[in-house]
């Protein structure tokens, strides 16, 4: 992560997702044609909430990693574009539901389409979606991408109801918290980076190169997010800043803060989580005690670990825009908002 | 539906299951071995919830389809056998589904799945299940029936949502709804059956056969759940009577009630349809007026209609113990608790 491999980018400058969207431009609007096309229904009321959330400000930055992936062999083909739209619509899928089951109502900057449909539309259009990316998936008729995709969809699934059950529970292990983060988040990465090789056909160990660099990115990204949640409003970061301490949601830096509490402190912590004490004021203190107490600092530090194996795991690809553009998307999401 | 065609059943007994459920007991054995198998998770909940409905008194009917219509052919081979269970994963995240977004707290005569362990784990374990059932697909390996059954699905979520839209909204058409339950029910049954055909390999018009005879199925099977959710009791069913109506669902029955009404009769049903008259008291006279109107008896008389066309497109297939039986599982379809 040395300022070095970009010589086109001054040494201050933050890193950014321009560069990977220069390069991925033309193959993005062909993804956005898809999306589009492939969201529509008779049922006008699909579009309509799909589209709210699709067309919505969402970086598309899983089918924007296809696409980068694809550069780095210079793959020729339009193969991508359609499984770049799967990822996105599982990816909405995901979000449609996740907003249901947390009763989120802004996302983005936006109201939840739960909040403007209600939870059926927002459930059955989020079974749509999804449905509508396997329909999508088997027109292309790569068995091996089917294989990544479902098995990426049944683990997203899996983990979402490990974090349900982990949910208010204080005393999770930072090993715990990980394997919901990999399977919620991570592996839709890895499968959007890995399936550019299988398109590609490159084989076995280079798919597990990209695999391991979408994870790794995947992780890096929700570590960041889930600290962002206690330094950012929902001016900048289009959430409301608190949102995972008001529903309960332990993650990483709730659990370093918790594990080096002092009794007391751990109290605040389990309360918080059952949802006893998180107030306003709550969220002042727990915030205070999450800087205090390192919190913040280590879970951005682990960030920037799997960052960095993320970086390695695109080691042994050819230099060039493709993969200097890739590089910054990681500088990216570690750096975002701080 | 002569009885003619049936002389082991005595002229005066009720049609049942039970010939199709003694002709696939074997497969039946192996396909719950699969579900029980691949709905288990290192997620207790998952497990635990998905179990509560597989295991909670359903009558297996789609997987027994796909069984029965793979006897027509004397298919020795294992294969349907995982498909028919992705057939009943697909069933069963749907009713999750189904049952948060109508706020059921009863099916088959058990607390809903929602009820005992909230919106939300309802909500990811459908998903689960839905993910796994492609999962299961894939591993099969067959594009034909990846395309069958991912087309499905889709048809189901659109029809879901459809529903959702034509929701108390009581001057819809007989076509309407029946394109609704062709997409929510029917569609899954023709999948179930047209599956048979793709694996034994029978070609396009022996899969369009069966295609007709599920999807016809499919639809006498849902006009008559919806006649018995008028006089049916939770005692008999296993669901409430009247449930529909208090969920401002507007069936057939209602429908051809409605169209056939008086200007008050009209009100009244549009009011009933919008929850503004829904009590008891209300049911009583709604189901009143659905019999003196003929509306039950004749939601009863398509659904023996559909059920002929069934029986009918399993004409050009070798007489013998499987036509047989899928014959009677028709006739059991349309003559249930009447």
């Amino acid at each position: 992560m040395s300022a070095s491999v970009h010589p086109l980018r001054p040494r201050d400058a933050a890193p950014s997702l321009s560069p990977l969207l220069a390069l991925c431009a033309p193959g993005l609007h062909a993804v956005n044609t898809v999306i589009l096309e492939r969201m529509h229904s008779p049922v006008a009321l699909i579009p309509e909430l799909a589209g709210h959330l699709i067309a919505g400000g969402g970086k598309r930055l899983r089918p924007l990693l296809t696409l980068g992936c694809a550069q780095l062999f210079d793959y020729a083909g339009t193969r991508h574009h359609k499984l770049a739209a799967c990822v996105e619509f599982i990816h909405t899928a995901t979000l449609l539901h996740d907003d249901v089951v947390d009763g989120s109502d802004l996302r983005r900057g936006k109201a939840t389409a739960n909040t403007i449909w209600g939870n059926p539309a927002s459930v059955l259009v989020g079974d749509f979606l999804f449905s509508r990316s396997f329909e999508l998936m088997v027109e292309d008729g790569s068995l091996r991408v089917l294989k990544i995709l479902s098995h990426a969809s049944a683990v997203i699934a899996e983990g979402e109801v490990a974090q349900l059950t982990a949910q208010r529970v204080v005393a999770t292990t930072e090993e715990r918290y990980l394997e919901i983060i990999t399977a919620k988040t991570a592996v839709l990465f890895a499968a959007a980076c890995q399936i550019a090789a299988v398109v590609a056909e490159r084989g076995n160990a280079v798919e597990a190169e990209l695999e391991s660099f979408g994870r790794n990115l995947g992780i890096a990204f929700q570590l960041v997010d889930d600290a962002i949640d206690y330094v950012s409003d929902a001016g900048t970061m289009g959430k409301d800043s608190g949102d995972d301490f008001r529903d309960g949601k332990v993650t990483l830096p709730v659990i370093l803060a918790h594990a080096r509490g002092s009794e007391a402190e751990r109290r605040f912590w389990r309360d918080a989580m059952l949802g006893r004490a998180a107030g306003e004021e709550e969220l002042r203190h727990a915030t205070a005690l999450l800087h205090s107490s390192g919190a913040i600092d280590d879970t951005l530090a682990r960030a920037r670990l799997y960052g960095a194996r993320a970086i390695d795991a695109l080691a042994s690809f050819q230099h060039g825009a493709a993969r200097d553009a890739l590089i910054e998307t990681v500088e990216f999401a570690v750096a975002r908002a701080f």
